[in-house]
């Protein structure tokens, strides 16, 4: 069986994306601590890792701080829809992450990044990117042959959602919600956008709201 | 005047790299604290900074546990002249450096991110990986046309040592050696090519050895 390495966040697409690369991979799971507004994110991970049985779960401290502030770590929260262009952004937030985990890849001889990019305004989530990202790193690299794979790209919410549902995705386990409490508020835009992914399913979001 | 964001480590090739920046920006210095063997490196980046007057320094914790020991964190250490390839190998650890560059020049409206790359056996070193990391990254970014420059591309540490007589580059200030302590010990390689180059520049090393 190959090793590959999954950037798990402890959100919906990511542990999609982690239970398809299970079919396939021995899994090492990269996790980042980079300032989010709550640890329910970090748990999830945990959660997820622990269901999915990975040989390794790295929880990696990474303070983005200089990167300015964002709403996924301390802007004001917004409701309703989601915008058009989020302001989630953090700039190469993605690249950090890729070029880490293409590192980690290095070290442990896994020869898969797996990625949960969806269809999505980011720039650093279109397939250029990724190929682009993919070229840079493997020249960086000692033996190289490491590929990026995104089995979401170009994937909207609900087509995500009938994946992990044909692949028995725990979605109990993940989280979406801005605001990281108990109960999921059910108003913020991953919020909206998750429920309405699930009802075009036919299903309800098996996590609790307020 | 155009802004740039410049990796200093305290070395001599960045101490530079940095003053040839210095000449055609406003500078803003990025300096990373990645469990290096001791604080003389981010100590000696402080010192660079106050004598270039950089607009800002950031020092960015980055701990990199996860890629595995080397010789720059905690693996023994060598005496002599410096080997093929060299075990202060770090996987990915210039593309996490750009990255993260990158990010900080996105967030400043800087358009040129400088790093003191010199001729070497490291594969993220070389040209061909700096021009597709610059691509990847901007990519990435949301306006683009960020540069990564490499004034020192292709020099070998005399003809950099020149450079930096060249520009009046404060020596004194930067460290090289291995050991980190108040006398550098004028033995590991990173000692010996420095001595080597002064040598044949026809100067002495201006830092202290024991």
């Amino acid at each position: 069986m190959n090793r590959a390495v999954v950037l798990l966040s402890g959100g919906l697409d990511s542990a999609v994306c982690a239970y398809k690369a299970a079919r396939t991979n021995e899994l090492l799971a990269l996790t980042f601590d980079y300032g989010q507004r709550h640890r329910r994110e970090v748990d999830a991970a945990k959660k997820l890792a622990g269901d999915l049985d990975v040989s390794d779960h790295i929880i990696h401290r990474l303070p983005l701080g200089l990167l300015g502030s964002s709403l996924l770590t301390d802007k004001p929260l917004p409701e309703g829809e989601p915008t058009s262009l989020p302001n989630t952004w953090i700039p190469q937030r993605n690249s950090i992450f890729l070029a880490i985990a293409f590192g980690y890849a290095e070290v442990t001889g896994a020869d898969k990044v797996y990625i949960g990019v969806t269809a999505s305004l980011y720039p650093d989530a279109q397939p250029a990117y990724i190929m682009a990202m993919e070229r840079a790193l493997n020249l960086a690299s000692e033996k190289g042959g490491i590929q990026i794979v995104t089995p979401l790209e170009g994937m909207n919410k609900t087509q995500v959602v009938k994946k992990g549902l044909d692949l028995n995705v725990p979605f109990e386990l993940t989280t979406s919600c801005y605001r990281g409490e108990e109960l999921a508020c059910g108003k913020c835009p991953p919020c909206v956008a998750r429920i309405r992914a699930f009802r075009e399913n036919g299903m309800e979001d098996p996590i609790p709201y307020e």
